[in-house]
């Protein structure tokens, strides 16, 4: 086997432990270093042996990494270290602002072309796998329509909005694909349907000794933006039944395209994700179009990439006969 | 808009109605001619105004077509007109035999690098769609098996066989996968599954008049090869009922790629068809595909292509900064 690609993670939270726990499955990458703008040493890695980095000594490293994953938020982390680090490094990112993603895009192609590197954004499920099958849907079936719902999945504003309200002790918030909203789409009716018609809201609350469930009940559906719109559900479990059954963090949803050919056949593509953990699917895909981004920066490829621009080959180990022998 | 892209068909039964109704939903595209083996007068099309010719003619027109979509079968057509039409021809097809994918590849690359044309092979939904998501899925999630299903689909090979026994007016039979495999491979369980194992035969029939129903299904669901290893059904149903429930093309499946990350969370993936008619939902395929393939081409790419080598934008009609901003 060729030498392992050599990559870095750039943040280290639930994301940044997901890429070292990906990267311990994929045997042609190696994890070499992890930057941090914490204090490295007060760092501690899942299972790894390899040094923990101040963020502010980057740049000395750009010659020990072939790829730079980028693990921080969308929302102040990435606008500022994915340009900036693009000047040294290949990357790949989560980014996942939907409003601001040509913005994006301009800010991360200036310097990587520049510095002739690689950077691969806005990779994981939604956007990313979900993109991807949004777009498969509308070319494949040019007359539909296409829907995506998210869910089961943790909310973690909800969830402190539910923790809020005087008398809960403990809570979790899950959001919900509709069933009913499934069933039409499903059945090909394309219907209209708002976010909020596709999706209720799923509580589980333990109450404060004394609280009374009716009242917290009452307080948490009619809270306004949060759950008064929408069907919203709230369930009371004991503290063993809460630890037990609501401290991971899954996610998930569909991508449906309905569509009709011909003299009016129904034609429907489905696309589901059940994941038991949210961070660790992310970095999962993360670290398969890291293999990507690596080969096209290797093929002389310059600037920022999505998801669109990446042939799915680029993503697996196998070659192309190995490929086409066994997957096609 | 620019011009529109010329497409012809080559071969018209099935699949080449199927592509003609797709390119109608495809204004960017444009049919310009449909060749086929037989005399060309005797051809009629769905609602095309545009020529006929005689597949012996095809070389006269190799500067009026940007691509051929070519629609004949894999046993005996595909292996001959493909690396015959990769010479003249940018061309697109549906070769679906799994066994012999890279023989064909080779035998399609060699014609189209050496007169300069791009070979796009094994396209629609398996090959095609499932293929990559089984890319896909075992990209993403290292490690963890794949599982792909067929049907609810219809088996002319079984509805012949159906149609043979004594007693049966009327026959067809249907390949759907096992609810119990599907709930278990849902489930995470990873089961090793045969094919046999993760599908059910179900038959619909007319009988002649006096046949007896119990003699008729014993015989159907006990013939050796067709129905005796698997779990067989046999519905009976009049000819009404026949006429009208049972003369559509529909087939679909799912694959499911069942991962573990991190400390053995479950992830799984899942994408799955349901389609109104078999060979309209191919044709669609085609069509995207030859959008892809005219792009390829123009950036003077050559050779033989598969699903794999392909970016997933190139088969949208929008342009990279929309596909981010609408689909991203």
């Amino acid at each position: 086997m060729a030498n392992p690609i050599r990559v870095a993670i750039a943040g280290y939270g639930n994301l940044g432990r997901g890429v070292e726990a990906a990267l311990a499955q994929n045997p042609d990458m190696q994890l070499v270093g992890v930057f941090s703008r914490r204090d490295p040493a007060s760092v501690t890695l899942l299972n790894s042996d390899v040094p923990v980095y101040a963020m502010a000594d980057v740049e000395q490293y750009q010659n020990d990494v072939d790829v730079m994953i980028l693990c921080g938020g969308s929302k102040t982390d990435l606008p500022e270290q994915g340009p900036y680090l693009a000047q040294f490094f290949n990357t790949v990112d989560s980014f996942d602002t939907h409003a601001t993603v040509n913005d994006y895009h301009a800010a991360l192609d200036a310097p990587a072309q520049k510095a002739g590197h690689l950077a691969m954004m806005s990779v994981g499920w939604d956007p990313g796998l979900f993109s991807l099958n949004r777009a498969f849907g509308e070319a494949v079936l040019a007359e539909g329509k296409t829907y995506s719902f998210w869910g089961k999945g943790l909310s973690q504003g909800h969830s402190q909005a539910v923790r809020s309200v005087e008398g809960v002790k403990k809570g979790v918030q899950y959001t919900l694909p509709s069933e009913d909203a499934i069933a039409r789409v499903r059945n090909g009716e394309q219907p209209e349907l708002s976010t909020r018609e596709k999706h209720v809201r799923e509580c589980y609350v333990v109450l404060e000794d004394g609280a009374d469930a009716d009242t917290v009940r009452e307080t948490i559906v009619n809270m306004p933006h949060y759950f008064a719109e929408y069907d919203s559900v709230v369930n009371f479990i004991d503290d063993d039944t809460f630890a037990r059954e609501h401290s991971d963090m899954p996610h998930g949803g569909f991508v449906i395209r309905s569509g009709l050919t011909g003299a009016g056949n129904k034609q429907s593509i489905e696309y589901s994700l059940t994941l038991g953990s949210n961070p660790e699917f992310t970095a999962s895909a993360l670290v398969a179009y890291t293999r990507a981004a690596h080969r096209l920066a290797r093929q002389g490829e310059t600037g920022a990439r999505s998801v669109f621009d990446v042939a799915p080959g680029l993503l697996s180990p196998k070659d192309p006969a190995q490929l086409r022998k066994e997957l096609l």
